[in-house]
């Protein structure tokens, strides 16, 4: 049974989801988060294609980014939050399909730095294929506790 | 003066880009083009921010991706179009001000792979901070046009 | 069993390993090819390490990028040979033990390109820690076959 | 004029060059350090040779490594250290000629991340031909000096 730490982190996890505009414009949710990793979910549609009508690679990498680093911030204490350093991503197979799952998790949490991976699937009639891979670099930032923001995507 | 292959490149660098759904949905634009370097711009607004107000790290990635990726693709020959392979990303500061400018450029073009950078600066009050750093691996597909997608974004 | 083919691959890498004056300065073996993975094992010894006594980061970097890339060259066909497009690595922790193993293995084959990963381990009094992680894209060149090389070592 | 103490972190930074023993076996020397860069030579001899004869893409990656990160290590404090955690480098041309030449150079100093990039080149008959690139993240850690250690090559 997780801890009550780690299920104060993973409700931590899920509200700066919420307040990520950006998640919310290209569609992407979150219904995966657990100690030490965490999964997002895209539906394919129009608005967030490249020029082929494949899922755009820009998009990919913002989920395989925002899994890892929630990945990531699923670790640090109370009270902490998460940066990205860098990361870099392979795109090994075209995104086609009706969805794609971004899973990450942490390969090595550490007081300042977090090393974690992730790997995205494009999801086509039940089948999985992997499309994309990435290495990461979170910082944890100690004692700067993520504040609710006040901004709210325009209508 | 630019050559007539180098502007016909430029044309189908223009006409690319606007089939990408993903980059009109963030509101970029692509004001720059020229032999072997491409900029792109995206103002900052509401839809694009992470949980602190900053533009989301995977949206710099997108400009960062798209300006280095279509430097490659102005240098290809005509009937050539071309893929990202894969990127790496330092974010170096946090994108602060009222616009991003992603400048990518050629390291290194080569028939089959083509080697790129990019540099992202917020602009803040006319004074240009970097925010981001990035190197990637392109591929030239020869004998593989572009074609013009039937798709459009849904209203 | 393995095919034929396979077996021809895993003669070729082991070939070719014993051309690379490289791996012998450092006092890397190859013990273990398979099709898809290789290992690379390193004796901790004073010529290889930095300024701490650790060893140096850049030859961790050395059998990472050769353990995944004879991992690639493990499934391309007769007659084929492969290059390193990039790679790029964390350093989890200090390398710490008595040798290292780093362990490449194949995530996507193409014809033209490859993506490897590797991991690279200390084994310490018969304990393993995680002391890398590589991220990797290989070319695979068709037709050009890796020739003997009448180069060797000087004295 | 350099200040005191950016000459004091240029000698700490020439003698943590002299104390790697890696730098030594692979003959590198470290002919240029300023405020914020650094130049590593490396003369092209057979034992740093991968099986076509050129140098090993690894031992471009330690001078490239080992550029940046004493470019980073230039620029801290007194009593400070510095780590390498993470690096990509793409190969772009072969390394043929006399020898190599990697620079190194600080891209963004932080307190806690340093972010730094190197190019290395081959040096042909007085031509220099670019080989590799590469982008880095330094760890800085205060109050932690390299301390002299008492290890040195075996014969």
């Amino acid at each position: 049974m997780p801890s009550a730490a780690h299920l104060a982190s993973i409700e931590r996890v899920r509200a700066s989801f919420e307040r990520q505009n950006a998640m919310r414009l290209i569609r992407a949710s979150l219904p995966v988060v657990e100690h030490g990793r965490a999964e997002i979910h895209l539906p394919h549609w129009d608005g967030i294609e490249q020029q082929h009508g494949f899922v755009h690679g820009g998009v990919i990498g913002m989920i395989a980014d925002s899994a890892a680093g929630y990945a990531a911030m699923s670790v640090v204490p109370d009270g902490a939050s998460v940066l990205t350093v860098e990361y870099k991503m392979n795109l090994v197979a075209p995104a086609i399909g009706e969805r794609l799952i971004a899973r990450g998790w942490v390969v090595r949490p550490g007081k300042t730095l977090i090393v974690t991976q992730a790997e995205v699937f494009a999801i086509d009639d039940g089948h999985e294929t992997l499309c994309a891979i990435m290495q990461q670099t979170i910082m944890a930032l100690q004692d700067k506790a993520e504040r609710p923001s006040p901004r709210s995507i325009s209508p």
